[in-house]
């Protein structure tokens, strides 16, 4: 086969953040495949094709890409952040181990891309600075009673914990379950994060603490970190304030 | 204070991996800062000073980079991967909280980066899929009880592990003691992954299973993904495979 499948991971929205890598790869591609809004912010390029989906379909736009490589396109799945993190790379890899035999032969590259969480935590210190984990909250396919018990082991064992997906229309009472359970576990003092729109116009970043946080803070477009009962705050003559995790906190 | 003070995450070590946002900040700086073969990496610019220091002195380096911004100048320090990472943005941050309280007025900015997990992730397919972890060997500071609880927290709790700083010289048992820990939590089976100088010339990538996994494999320039009991092989008619971690994986 000739075709040449990308999964390409778009940075958290602002170009700047963008690789040469992933550039490239867009400005190849014959046939752009992803959920609308993030199609939106690649350019156009002549002659090139736009499948644009709901955010929702995301096996049934991998298998998309996969049939269209397999036709000899040239084609780039987009993803926002890092296309590996809770984002098509999963997807398109699913799709392939469960779909037409043939797509194991195609060629595909994954390219890496700055992370929501790690541009949420740069705007703000380094609060992913000791040992932490990601956590996606927006899975239906995963078992409530998973999430819970990889809250509790992680805060436990003094992960930061950092939240995708954290809340929607669709999973309304999630994150104030999480809260909850984090409070029976963590100080009410634990910082926690909420990052919205993190370098896009309407970026708004707020820092709480855990006695305080409000899970309707909290939206689609929403990161959450929860740090560690060793995260600090370093309050700047400005009003403002940095977080961050000290390399080596013990649990 | 007119200084300013930049903390860079260079990427994995590909140009094309590099942020627009990163080389803008190396290039505007009058100082770098460094461990010197990541100073290596960054173009010569006239009239700039380059500050290399050994990779322990990391608060050291902190402090040096805070007294020069303090001193007016704009400067930048470069971390491999993401700053935020088992980098050199906490450092700065704890060095800032125990230093001069008018580092605490500085204009700082944290650039992030490609991280060596995505890198590495990226070149074999999607292991990261699903909620993961991050934890680093490499830190004196943590006690290694702190290490075996959040391993076992997290292997109990069906995370992806990925392991930074995994061994050295002056480290050379921690992470066959991890291999053994898995082991006694983890189906021999487990996908186990040895990504060295991702994206450089002497890039190695070697996927096993934790069975065979040989702590000798890793050196410094090594990260370790231990998969989960969800993570899955795709075998290509090339020989090669990909590994990915399925999106609603439960514990």
């Amino acid at each position: 086969m000739t075709g040449h499948l990308a999964v390409v991971g778009l940075g958290p929205g602002d170009v700047a953040q963008q690789t040469p890598q992933a550039v490239a790869a867009l400005a190849a591609a014959t046939d752009l495949v992803g959920y609308a809004p993030y199609l939106a912010r690649v350019p156009e390029a002549v002659g090139q094709i736009r499948h644009a989906s709901d955010n929702r379909e995301e096996l049934d736009r991998a298998r998309l890409a996969l049939t269209l490589a397999a036709e000899g396109r040239r084609v780039a799945v987009v993803s926002s952040g890092d296309a590996g993190v809770f984002a098509m790379a999963s997807a398109v890899f699913e799709a392939m181990d469960r779909g037409e035999p043939a797509w194991r032969g195609l060629e595909v590259e994954v390219v890496p891309g700055i992370s929501a969480m790690f541009a949420a935590a740069a705007r703000i210190g380094a609060p992913l600075g000791h040992d932490f984990c990601a956590i996606s909250l927006s899975d239906n396919l995963k078992p409530w009673d998973t999430v819970v018990s990889r809250l509790t082991a992680a805060a436990s064992a003094g992960f930061v914990i950092a939240l995708y997906n954290p809340r929607s229309h669709a999973r309304p009472w999630q994150l104030g379950a999480v809260f909850d359970l984090m409070r029976a576990r963590l100080p009410g003092s634990t910082a926690v994060v909420f990052a919205t729109s993190v370098n896009q116009p309407r970026e708004r970043i707020d820092i709480t603490t855990l006695a305080q946080a409000e899970p309707e803070r909290a939206d689609m477009r929403t990161l959450v970190i929860i740090g560690s009962e060793a995260t600090l705050l370093i309050e700047r003559p400005d009003g403002h304030a940095w977080l961050y995790s000290p390399r080596g906190a013990a649990a």
